[in-house]
């Protein structure tokens, strides 16, 4: 079984891994023929469109079988557990399930030796979103080819998002410098790195990495209108001129457009926003492929990531 | 790009390589192979089984990989625009997205030089809906084979009918005679052609096009019960009896059974409602095969339809 | 045109030929080739996940092209008959219809002459649900070889389940004892076979099969907590001592864990739960081809089950 819940299940060698074969199926367009048809379940117990697309999308792309799950037409208004439902999946003949679910860590109960099938953590509650983390390395790795001593500001949203986190693990890991800013409420003291006032960030950074505000997770909102939060939080257009040359916004979308981020500015020249949509397809592909070739025993996978 | 959005993006050659084509391809069952695996997603932001499963089958027939997005367990409830969903899909790698949504001229947001996959329109509120205009025009095709001097007369809801509109004209540039009939709280100026009693209408006609009740997007009823409408404005058997020899009857469905239509004659001899839903695979079909042939330059286009 | 609505429309030659089909099918993955592609649309009016996607999944790996409908995005908001419905499916080219849906036989509004495409039940109100039946045949077959003198205890909620009287009947003509168990107010004079203690029931068979709870399917509920229940109608671990050597625990799933059963048995050793599952994609599978070779002529059924 090869699981990814979390980034810490990568070793730097899978994610080099990972990151080259995403960008040689961009180069070749080639695609991975398994031998026996491999069926893919999608369980996405909250909303998606993106997320859930890409993964589909690279589904089909490596040719498998895919089952879609949305919690809406499901036997899950009649009770059923996670466990009991990914068991289902696993003995109807699914090979890989990729989960969206809404609580942090649902995947603790399906680390199970009864559960045999891959799973792939497409998002959970507040906590990791790793096919999100590899897709923005990538989008980084293409514009700098270097992660050594690049500067990535994570502004917005710390408390609530996913990416926040597994981002700024990773990039740590992988020498960066990463810094937050964003409103006192929503800092997050689980973060590695510095905070600083939100010009500061933006002028130091050589990634500006806006956070998508969570409304639905949010209990309490602050006491802003969308226009007070642009001005104090957001990156304006004023803002975004005094980011340094070369450097690049990121933005894991869906956008609120005029309140995390200028509306001008989402596909301004700088701005890798839809880049990051575009290589999601690829790193998904490689994702699935590295389930199943480690599930293989065919990976040397080197040290896991808390060694690196 | 090569957009579907009104029958005004069609030339009269358009209109005849599409209807020959639908047509072999109802007669030999021949296929169009892509040399690249083309993807299609499909958005409906409304309810819709005919159109979408239409649609659906038609892209399966052609071999596409296809992305099925309703609007229930989608980003859309996170607030994104539509043009960054349908932006989202073009990166995801979409060729085409057949779109359903309630507002008229959606797609106006949608022509945009950043946007470069085709659009396909599978119904905007009250507005288009080419490609049933299509199937309606091979429905009649199949009968009469030409159009000059052929009667047509839709009956019903003018006012929030789709069809009415683009069949009205199309079908007078092709040379017919459309002529309308209805309860008066619905006419619409906007449809060229005459008013004339119910009796008249269903006298005259060729065809006898029956349009739906659009119970949805009416904000007031009409002060009458379901057999009282069917008495003053439905095809009654009564009124099926006074048609000329020859003439047929249309509907788009979903019907109403004995409000705009009497039941026994849903599937009557001259009855043509369930092969117009038979002819909607091709047609649509050969809509996709258009807007690909079109975009690579393969298609000679003669004028637009306003130059009929 | 070959329906499986109900048990009654299979000869014991047809369950025979279904249930060998199945295990070759587990044995040498081989699958059957249309040389044609058939269209397989999946209608659930009522949430399912198991059941829906052991049918999605059989008719996958047979190549079929599938269509999902779920009443949730379709329409029949807008109050089309489900005559019309599987019409429309069947004029958009669908070859079989797998339908489940809130009414006991609403199947037989479908029995019309002008429907030709083929209907496979997969659950009806309080009614059949004739795969559930084949896949349960299929666990036991592979369990005792023979049916002839097995005792099958079927046990709960015996009035709402659909599983109970299709197992019931066919299981006694195929030769077993059928018994039954549980609250009173679910006995259901309708089901052939002996009423007995709870005790005594699970002590004498070689099946212990039990129902889940239709919760959603009572309008009034026992007066009892959910461990009352499973203290007076459950499978408790101590029942579960009194099993007879080699005999096996069955359940449709899902399982309500604690209630019906206890939660440890649910994986136990006799247990045949997922395996039932595992099966149901076999039969499914057999069951396609089933209705497809039927209609082709080429199946020799013998005479239908009544006459066993």
């Amino acid at each position: 079984m090869a699981n990814l819940l979390t980034m810490n299940d990568l070793s730097a060698r899978d994610i080099e891994w990972i990151l080259d074969r995403a960008e040689s199926i961009q180069k070749d367009k080639k695609k991975f023929r398994e031998s026996k048809p491999i069926l893919v379940t999608n369980l996405f117990f909250e909303p998606s469109t993106r997320t859930r697309f890409s993964f589909e999308t690279a589904e089909k792309r490596l040719g498998f079988q895919v089952l879609n799950f949305t919690s809406e037409t499901s036997s899950t208004t009649k009770g059923e557990t996670l466990y009991d439902t990914v068991r289902t999946l696993e003995e109807i003949g699914t090979d890989i399930a990729v989960i969206r679910h809404k609580d942090d860590h649902y995947f603790d109960q399906l680390i199970h030796n009864n559960i045999k099938l891959n799973i792939v953590n497409a998002g959970d509650g507040s906590g990791h979103h790793p096919t999100q983390s590899l897709l923005d390395l990538l989008t980084i790795r293409q514009e700098f080819i270097l992660f050594q001593g690049l500067t990535v500001a994570i502004i917005g949203d710390l408390r609530h998002s996913r990416v926040a986190r597994s981002d700024a693990e990773v990039l740590t890991s992988l020498g960066c410098r990463v810094v937050f800013s964003g409103p006192k409420e929503w800092h997050n003291p689980e973060l590695p790195g510095d905070y600083m006032p939100m010009d500061e960030a933006v002028r130091i950074a050589d990634v500006v990495m806006m956070l998508r505000i969570q409304h639905e997770r949010h209990q309490h909102t602050l006491d802003l209108t969308k226009e007070e939060y642009h001005q104090a939080y957001g990156l304006t257009l004023k803002r975004s001129e005094m980011m340094k040359k070369g450097s690049i916004i990121m933005h894991p979308a869906p956008v609120n457009r005029g309140v995390e981020i200028a509306d001008e500015l989402v596909e301004s020249e700088n701005s890798r926003i839809f880049k990051q949509m575009h290589n999601g397809v690829a790193i998904r592909m490689a994702v699935l492929e590295w389930a199943l070739e480690t599930e293989r025993g065919e990976m040397n996978r080197g040290e896991l990531i808390k060694e690196w």
